[in-house]
């Protein structure tokens, strides 16, 4: 396996309802593994596999102290997601109008 | 292979620097094949595949007329994507202040 740039882990561990759905628990506050893995009909090592592709990407963080281990989501690397996502859509929207407007013009132009 | 729902085909069309790349060069323009595939050095096989990913994703589109097929990029998976992550930016922003408000409550209370 290639070393894989950040976005594309993020991306990635997003690409799972299982993963999306850790998040949206962990986004109400943080948990232990077996409170996230709670939900779900699937078995102990699935569960610890999704929760390692989360940590990977950075999505989320382990803290443990001697009683317990707690999973935190971590926002950052959403901020990059989000900030390519909204990139994409904004300079689309853009063209999109030049394009609205260029057709237009030339409508207008066919008319007279 | 199960069916996947739409927002985990969308990030795992996104989780790839290459098919990345494709969508930036059609948020700038519609273009065709041969021209979103001239700056990687990929076998067109390979360029074949990821536009099939991403227009399996619903992220581009092919439109055909008598002498050339065109890429164009879609928006509407991106706006459903951009909605999960900042929900979960937002929804964890929230109570990470709430948190913070709580601590801060704590320490006065604690100080007095």
């Amino acid at each position: 396996m290639t070393t894989k740039d950040t976005l594309s882990l993020v991306f990635a561990a997003l690409a799972d309802p299982t993963r999306r759905n850790i998040l949206t628990r962990l986004s109400q506050r943080p948990a232990t593994v077996g409170e996230v893995a709670e939900p779900f009909e699937i078995s102990a090592p699935a569960i610890s596999q999704h929760i390692k592709v989360l940590e990977q990407a950075g999505l989320i963080e382990r803290t443990a102290n001697a009683q317990w281990r707690t999973l935190t989501i971590r926002t950052e690397p959403l901020d990059e997601a989000s900030a390519w996502v909204e990139k994409h859509r904004y300079e689309w929207n853009q063209r999109f109008d030049e394009l609205e407007e260029h057709l237009k013009t030339m409508t207008t132009k066919e008319e007279q």
